[in-house]
């Protein structure tokens, strides 16, 4: 083998964290990533990643008695990485790209999550500004083992992908899930504007996203991400909505989101970050969320230093 | 400690796998693996080998109650990776080599095992020529924890192996497993031999087996393997044989195995590959088995690259 | 990212151990450290560190049933690795350092243990110089999650540090625990002093602790350790000693340490070890412990090669 062929990467954090019914404490994170490339004779490259945390318990279990206190149960992880069986994913990604384009298998997007752009902008220590009504355009990825193999191509500013997870239930007779999804990004003036349109099918619900990103040379940045979610997960519609502002080191975002359920009821969020870039690849970032479902309302903050290595 | 002390190697594959009884679906798998070296002042040299997928979970809980499905139980895998236990193997291998020879410790082949070349040509991403009646010469490996020290010596066209692995269940009087092993490669004419002579012995077994391996400069190659497996596993003989051809890129190759068993009955199959060499470590490959479990017939096949790093 | 910022090193250990209730078997172990380093345009340092063996299990439930065997049961050990969740700890350390000192969070050691020298000199491939006397020094780190941040500051010969872990959890309502510690070491003629001054404080315990070291030109070596324990896991006072001699590639050393507890019994053991330096990283260990828990007597022994790389 040759060592050029597998890179490490990494990331780390530490902070505070709090909200409500949650005791403010300390936030510490760290993952280690494996990236691996090669080219064959005729040209293609191919390659493959895995997170050092991927290696780790899978599923949770409810309900089992914890140790001497009788009557009291809890919920534990158990389960080996699903990284490592070969028909399930569990965070490894495989692909072979050329002319033809770029196959990519396991734990990947599917082609709805691949086109659309979710809205919102920064970063936080915890994710605070992943509230109740933030969408991260998952659709339809994740009905059977999340196993997902999507082709893509781009030409000039144009790309596309298609998109399939397999039915590999033995008992179920459901469709396999298929998706599709286009993108286009092209500068006008000052402003660089993006594209997305995702669909995404399988036996009962056709769902489909736009997203529309804009940024000007003025450091302002806005995203909009509409979905129609025809009834997955109880959800009818998303919308999505964050303006950004950058200059120098410094950035600070807001975003919405709001889910209007089948029932009637209403998801909704608000998130805002400050981000300072330290340089060398550590930044102070600050994120704050609130979030309301159904008329409950909660928040979350976080303090602290993001570093990638 | 020095980076270069240490040193990452990887694997991946991407395809489909289906069969008798098993969904047509996708394949992803993944590793990564640390080798470790150095040498002493007076020349010895000593190293060290895991891989990430060890850090898994090693063992599988039978009867566990699923989540709100009453009296519905399935199995699930726990508890902590044995490689990181200092009394058992989960993966890793050390060594300490010199002119006296090699020592290995931990998840390594017994001596028997070592000896021994498969009756296997060509690889398939999900194995599926490894049939009901393929035999990997694992011998009384495993009888315990499975966590092995041999010792291996070689001098000109020939190697020697002893191996031994203790009783160290505390309620068990059982004794040691040890194995003897022995190899020969030479050349004749056109042809490249090997041979290899193993034996190992427990309280009420002795197993011992042959192999025979001919490479020809054509690119056909033939390995024969019989073993005398005195009732282990109610298994009294395995006889296995695989033929194959390799011509610049391409190999394709055939095996074939039975185990006659203790009760009568018969456990045979046979596995078939095509596999195409892209360069730059990918790998086409195509396989199929089929396995008959006195009288039952199965198949498994498989398509997809593999991607050495 | 930049391959020059993560960093691998590893070790690895081979040979025999043994004692008292422990079947004569083998021992392996085997673990790889990543680490991870960066510069902020400032001039700040920071970085982040963690083990492959930490991505495993972090919890033992005891009594599950044994599969088909009917009202037996054992313990197995469950849960996701907690390196990988923010608001626990699992091995991981990150830092940030500048002219202001160091600030570290994560599994990293409270002020009372970073300022004490533990009585101990040498090492043994199964730590059996570490007895029922033996003290770690870990104080009141793990009262709660674990998860400590310590900020340290050193000038001279001088090094101070402060530290707390906070009371994460939800249903109680004791106090953080916080630590102070104090270090100090200088050459006095042909000898090496160094001083360690330690106190950490929670709800209902106030523990504190010293610790002189000399190490003198001739090779010999001493370390005493006293704490008081308050009661602290039922333990009133702690004394360790160790003498230790090196010359060349050989280091011998014996230990010594008593914990007297609150109920008048004592836990007393002695440790003894051999290290051989073999060069390159490598290093033949012998070591012995005896343990005399009240009264009850036990020993460990173990005979093998470590390797650092």
């Amino acid at each position: 083998f040759a060592m050029a062929d597998v890179d490490l990467s990494g990331s780390a954090e530490m902070g505070i964290v709090g909200g409500d019914g949650f005791e403010d404490q300390f936030h510490t994170d760290i993952d280690v990533t494996f990236s691996m490339s090669g080219t064959t004779d005729t040209g293609l490259t191919f390659g493959a990643s895995i997170d050092l945390d991927e290696s780790d318990a899978d599923r949770t279990i409810a309900g089992v008695p914890i140790n001497n206190q009788n009557g009291t149960t809890e919920d534990i992880e158990v389960g080996g990485s699903p990284a490592f069986d070969n028909t399930t994913q569990g965070g490894e990604t495989i692909f072979v790209s050329g002319a033809f384009g770029t196959l990519t298998m396991g734990d990947t997007d599917g082609a709805f999550d691949w086109a659309l752009a979710e809205a919102i902008i920064g970063s936080a220590i915890n994710d605070d500004h992943e509230h109740a009504g933030y969408n991260g355009n998952a659709g339809l990825d994740g009905t059977f083992d999340g196993q997902i193999a999507r082709y893509d191509y781009s030409f000039g500013d144009f790309a596309f992908a298609a998109s399939a997870e397999m039915n590999d239930e033995n008992d179920n007779d459901d469709d396999d899930v298929f998706g599709l999804g286009a993108k286009y990004s092209g500068e006008f003036g000052t402003m660089n504007l993006g594209f997305g349109l995702g669909y995404q099918t399988r036996d009962e619900a056709d769902i489909v996203g736009v997203s529309v990103t804009a940024g000007m040379d003025n450091g302002i940045k806005a995203i909009l991400n509409y979905s129609d979610l025809d009834g997955v997960n109880g959800n009818d519609h998303h919308t999505g909505l964050a303006v950004g502002y950058s200059a120098g080191a410094i950035t600070v975002a807001a975003n919405y989101g709001i889910f209007e359920r089948v029932d009637g009821s209403e998801n909704e969020g608000f998130g805002l970050i400050g981000n300072y870039d330290l340089g060398g690849g550590a930044q102070l970032q600050a994120g704050y969320g609130n979030s309301d479902r159904d008329g409950v309302d909660t928040d979350r903050y976080s303090l602290g230093v993001a570093m990638s290595f």
